[in-house]
């Protein structure tokens, strides 16, 4: 009998990701026992080659960076991850050497992330690599970070530096240097803050990534609460090599502040929280730096400099539209 | 403060289709309390444009169909539908207007089959339209309908008619007439049979969803079964249409059995069953035929003539690589 290369091919790349509750990916679907008192948290986000990766990005880190983006919504949300299904739309003449060295960099990454694959579906398409990813986690019930827990007067906090994903891709494409290759190692493989976001469960009123930019992302924030905020210029975590490009871009902190990609928790909190939020952020090894705070009024995002006069921000982020 | 309309878009077109756990599609993620003390059940399926569909089909179809193709896994394992959650890639040019009509398709089918949208991802892409839809549904512990429980000895059952999916393609693409519209609206609009799948539970011993061309997704069932499939040429159900084009085109039986789309349910149960099961298809208003019976030895299908004569089938169906 026939096996139709599409099911062998599978079976070479993605069954060895398979995990628990997948069946062998050989049914028609996952059977899964959600955790015993826990709530089901899950998310999807689509990558698409030439809008979110570069058709030379090694594949392997494309898988990372699928997985990661939606770890980094879990994160978010202060759960555990629990495992996850994916759909791959992938050209045939790429085919199966492109399909390795994705699965491998998925392999890699669950186990440093602690899931598995538990389904999803294989398909050619004449166009770019589109590729969607739905990741599953737990949280216990009712404890998920949402982003409407912000109020005036709470400090506002991020973690990581800010603006690297935008510079990374910049870096990709040729337009600023990147020797050591940190920009784009930011760019191709973010850092799901997982561990900061569980703990942050009970300290942090309201959290949200950071992947469209942060002023656009804080505005979500902003209208999900009901209030404004204030980000103060002078406080944005930065890394050495986004320093040292500001240092040849004046005024380019704005671009940092619009720019995608960076996969950082930004989060806000009760000023008494603080010292608890540093303490728990060392806990996980991750930086935290407290960026500015809520405001009551309008629903607007202001960039206050370091005489204490602030510019209303115009500058969005990342529209797909 | 800018409104991304990245984000305005998505408030038009899916936040209505939004239900509980959505959280107005607002947050990184959705919150589920999974039903208690039931499995869950999850797929993932990928629909490309001119892979999957065609770029005239109506967008609003393409979502049924996206849908339904989904619907259909959780059928084969029994499962009451729960929740989706979608990312779609779709070209800035088609935009807002291909959307809504793909929305009012899905908000239609939500309806009709009782789930609602839980995510997702909106992005742009360069290429043709790629969907991607996981789907949560939930069964009674240990319940789900699998591939692996077929025996030697079981009568074999498939429900409504099969070969209408590949010949409504080729209606589609003019090769073929189709007055009435019906072969295209069998390819456009698949019926998932949930409420088969979910009575069949404790009755079927098997079952999958044919999606891929019965003679090719019943050789799933012999490799998980670990048996052989003989399929009774005589006893296959056809449509009207398919029977007018099958007299125009002596031997194309064959073709309606390796031709993709007919979403159709597959399954075996013990002979003594066969009475239960007919009883309990009439109730869901929906036909079941016996077409013929798993058999020991090779795990392979064979088409058996009239006479008795058991003919091996190489024919296999769809296969993406």
């Amino acid at each position: 009998m026939n096996y139709p290369s599409e099911f062998s091919l599978i079976d070479r790349c993605f069954r060895p990701l398979a995990g628990d509750g997948a069946l062998d990916l050989a049914d028609d679907a996952a059977v899964l026992t959600p955790p015993q008192g826990r709530e089901l948290v899950i998310a999807a986000d689509a990558l698409v080659e030439t809008v979110h990766f570069l058709p030379d990005d090694p594949a392997g880190s494309v898988g990372r960076k699928l997985l990661r983006t939606n770890l980094s919504d879990l994160a978010a949300m202060g759960a555990v991850p629990l495992g996850y299904l994916m759909t791959v739309a992938v050209p045939k003449e790429r085919g199966e050497a492109w399909l390795q060295d994705f699965a491998e960099g998925l392999a890699a990454d669950q186990r440093e992330f602690g899931l598995s694959l538990l389904g999803g579906d294989t398909v050619s398409t004449p166009g770019p690599i589109s590729l969607s990813l739905t990741v599953l986690g737990h949280v216990a019930p009712s404890a998920a970070l949402r982003r409407s827990g912000g109020r005036p007067g709470h400090d506002l906090w991020v973690s990581g530096t800010v603006g690297d994903g935008i510079l990374g891709l910049r870096a990709r494409r040729g337009a600023i240097g990147d020797e050591d290759g940190y920009l784009t190692s930011r760019y191709r493989l973010p850092q799901p803050r997982l561990m900061l976001g569980q703990s942050l469960v009970g300290f942090a009123a309201c959290a949200m990534d950071v992947s469209d930019g942060l002023v656009q992302d804080l505005g979500h924030i902003c209208r999900a609460s009901g209030c404004g905020a204030e980000i103060f210029s002078g406080s944005i975590p930065l890394s050495l090599p986004a320093k040292e490009w500001l240092r040849t871009k004046p005024g380019g902190l704005i671009e940092l502040l619009a720019g995608g990609d960076d996969y950082e928790l930004l989060f806000s909190a009760p000023a008494e929280a603080a010292v608890e939020i540093q303490h728990r952020a060392k806990a996980c090894d991750t930086l935290v730096t407290r960026i500015g705070r809520l405001v009551s009024g309008e629903m607007r995002v202001s960039l206050v400099d370091i005489f204490g006069n602030p510019m209303p921000v115009q500058a969005g982020g990342w529209s797909h539209f």
